[in-house]
């Protein structure tokens, strides 16, 4: 089985995208926002919307099942409120749901959470538990920058954060570490803010202790790890100055890297460097980067092509493909299970 | 040649960080600055925090001549204003020169800008061209986010810099894109903000035309270019999707890329992936990371042993080490021509 840990819906029907648009001019203009019952989305919309695009993608390029969340440029937790992203987060979860209801054997959901700068995380946990529980998640996205590329928010190595922790590990989910749209106009969202946000994290859990206080939190650093791998000397030799221990231990048990890598000098550095066992497939697609590479004839994000062309040996592979995911997702795991998967 | 295109005077003797300590602590307090004509330090002690220090690395690693500018960390320009960055600057790019004068086989200067959040960058010129007309510098560093990690000044390709750009021309120097300190908690200074500003620094260029206007400009991007070539083909998707043409003609005239990469998979992606025209030798030697590597028993920062270990012919090596620094530092070049070399 192949399982893309790294999937958004960003081909949801123009009505959710016309709904947010009345919900942030409401907030402008001061008026009542509009209700999350005036959203309407067929089934039949939602699967066109799905069969037409993603999952005609995994099937030609075969994968089987995707960790599927919204859309991350589009949660924008910069916008309004709390009440503003509660109400957001609770329609874009529901429709991965509806999704993950429709195609059981290919998608299953991963929780935007409803942050809002200098709201406290632990408002975000109703909405995390109800996606684990009537919804079935397994994974939720976790903003380290809700202001959209102001960073106004501590470091995920701060206590501010704790309360999301510990119900991580109450429920077994791991985090995705992914921020949203920058409204920084220094920061291009895909082509910056994203990057940059991964190697944040990665530095910020480097320079701390967090997973002493919590040996078990899983965070997925998207993107490759931004800058991480790349520079793995550096960082190595950073946590020697800092007197860390070796990132093996500091690090590696409890931060895992998706394949989000499109070329392969890329995926080829990243599966040299970083070990086998923190490295989960996934293409983020569709997603940022959606054209064909003339200098394969290939979609840059078919991430598949280039695990395949890695020097890997087959187990190596399945761990990538499979046996990584099922261990750092365990509710997914689990799920699978109960499906004789 | 070996020339190391990126050294900073990390090891000032004393005397420069009391003075910097008592400029700060005026300000604190409200009280006269110190002026620059009370410190006092003297060649003996430039020689000997140079000796001991950079030049004994480059004999024993084997490189000749380093451009060398101040301390990236300490320029910190979000502190006071332009009155404060310039004394600060004008200090610091002195002690530069002095060391240029002392050691004149072995260090040129590159200058630091008396930038200053929200002041004009013209304001930066009169230093600018004191350095290059009496110092004899041959490149500056320019600071895209003089806030220290808050990025309040408008991207590179924003008219806010084209002074700037208007006198690098005339003069005929790059500017190395080097960001200092970083008062933002979230962002590590070496580990996150210096790789963040790189990756950041070149898709704004990417996003914009700024080398449709200025067509001789030269930026080079420190850090083996952040997170850019292991993601090199995103960046190269994303040229697509915004309709800008091919890497190449689109930004690789202007843009380079230095070997402060801290492993050997790091360089040999960097070399694989950027055309060797694009690529400068440099180690930021003394820098963020001084230990040394366990698994291969030299500096991390030894950057020249990865170079050598490259798959590279003779003739790539010598563009790398020597050939594309005279090409993008033409003063560089004219002032090793005038010395026979």
């Amino acid at each position: 089985m192949i399982i893309d840990v790294h999937g958004h819906y960003t081909t949801a029907p123009a009505a959710l995208g016309a709904w947010r648009d009345r919900q942030v001019a409401a907030l402008k203009d001061g008026t009542p926002a509009p209700l999350a019952s005036q959203l309407h989305i067929s089934d039949d919309e939602l699967r066109e919307s799905i069969e037409t695009n993603q999952l005609k993608k995994m099937q030609e390029r075969g994968s089987d099942l995707t960790v599927f969340s919204p859309r991350a440029s589009f949660m924008a937790h910069h916008i309004g409120g709390f009440q503003v992203s509660a109400t957001w987060a609770a329609i874009c979860n529901e429709l991965c749901f509806r999704v993950s209801e429709l195609f059981p054997d290919h998608f299953i959901g991963a929780a935007m959470l409803p942050q809002s700068p200098g709201v406290d995380p632990a408002s975000c946990i109703p909405e995390l538990e109800r996606c684990v529980r009537d919804y079935g998640f397994v994974g939720i996205n976790l903003n380290p920058d809700p202001s959209g590329g102001h960073w106004t928010s501590p470091p995920l190595c701060d206590r501010h954060w704790w309360p999301i922790y510990e119900k991580m590990i109450e429920h077994d989910v791991p985090a995705m570490i992914h921020v949203s749209t920058s409204c920084n106009a220094c920061f291009h969202t895909t082509g910056a803010h994203y990057l940059n946000a991964d190697t944040t994290a990665f530095m910020q859990c480097l320079s701390g202790d967090l997973f002493k206080d919590f040996p078990t939190l899983k965070f997925l650093i998207p993107h490759g790890g931004g800058a991480v791998p790349y520079h793995w000397g550096r960082f190595r030799g950073l946590a020697q100055e800092l007197k860390k221990p070796l990132l093996d231990e500091h690090l590696l048990n409890n931060i895992f890297f998706d394949t989000c890598v499109y070329h392969q000098p890329g995926i080829d550095l990243l599966t040299e460097v970083i070990p086998v066992k923190n490295v989960l497939f996934a293409s983020e697609m569709i997603g940022a980067v959606r054209g064909i590479d003339p200098t394969t004839g290939h979609h840059y994000d078919d991430t598949k092509r280039y695990i395949e062309a890695a020097d890997l040996t087959a187990e190596e592979r399945h761990q990538i493909f499979e046996g990584n995911a099922r261990r750092v997702f365990g509710r997914l795991d689990a799920h699978l299970k109960r499906k004789g998967l």
